[in-house]
């Protein structure tokens, strides 16, 4: 943990560049692969590695200090117990619900691009599902028990989150079954 | 694509909490296995995925537009070809060598936050050989051909990458060759 602003200030920071730096080493790998560079693709996985364990140093320091300092808001860093990891989760979902994308996504419009347009809805309708089930699990992990779930699928396409029952088209976005990817 | 600066903006900062959600959702996953949650810890792990498709797609809007926005230092967005992506690496890790790192490590010499020193010194010695990669693999790939180079190891404590050989010992943390994950 930190006492000090400037260094908390630093961390959250560092976090957010390793977090974007191994999001775009990923991207970035898969373009390589469709150049045929596959080793070039697999340095960028490798590097993106390296960065998830970075930005999990800089997070972890800040351990047990969500709001302790005065943060961004929608900003979520830190870790405490999974009850209150997921009141970040709730957080987070919230902001972007509520503020974030319901903003950018009427920029979009009002701009006239299409491409984002469609990027920010597809986001903020998988957000709506995502703040449900996360409160849902703070639900039961208050009484210390963990969620009474099976499988859960996610569209690849747009973040489309849905439990126990694999959808047959997806309702946000219209992808087909096979888009969607299983956690079980 | 976009051609608005202010639909950009908004994609960029889309992209970077999208990239942040995923990544403490995967470190809230670990809290929750080891909270006895596994349920709980999947369903972060997939919530995660899902974030995972959300800032692809606002990268892949702003496909090809590296530089074409005014953007702060050492941010890297966007898609090019892989000659254009290690650029991005480079510079990315650059700024980070640089500026970021060293000013982040004196902060916290300074105010005597000894996790924060540890977790800044880690990630600065390992961007000094990521950005060595990355300038070695833009050297072929500027010919169009791939890097040749075998296993790649990167430890998970401080994320030192190593190529061909898994070291005895990091040299930059310490960690035994346990602690190296293989890509290969
Ligand atoms: Fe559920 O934040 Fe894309
Ligand atoms: Fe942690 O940027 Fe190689």
């Amino acid at each position: 943990s930190v006492v000090n602003a400037m260094t908390a200030d630093f961390l959250r920071s560092a976090y957010g560049g390793e977090s974007m730096a191994h999001m775009r080493y990923l991207i970035w790998a898969d373009v390589a692969d469709a150049e045929k560079m596959p080793n070039i693709g697999r340095l960028f996985r490798a590097i993106a590695y390296a960065e998830y364990a970075h930005a999990d140093n800089h997070f972890r320091v800040l351990k047990g200090q969500v709001g302790d300092f005065t943060v961004p808001a929608g900003a979520v860093f830190g870790i405490g117990k999974t009850v209150d990891n997921l009141q970040g989760g709730i957080d987070g979902e919230l902001h972007e619900i509520d503020q974030m994308y319901p903003v950018y996504l009427e920029t979009a419009r009002f701009q006239n691009e299409k491409a984002a347009e469609k990027a920010f809805h597809y986001a903020l309708e998988a957000e709506k599902v995502h703040a449900k089930l996360f409160k849902e699990a703070q639900n039961v992990a208050r009484d210390g028990k963990d969620m009474d779930v099976g499988s859960i699928y996610v569209c690849n396409i747009c973040g489309h989150t849905e439990t126990d029952h694999l959808p047959d088209q997806c309702p946000i976005c219209g992808a087909k079954k096979e888009a969607y990817k299983e956690f079980k």
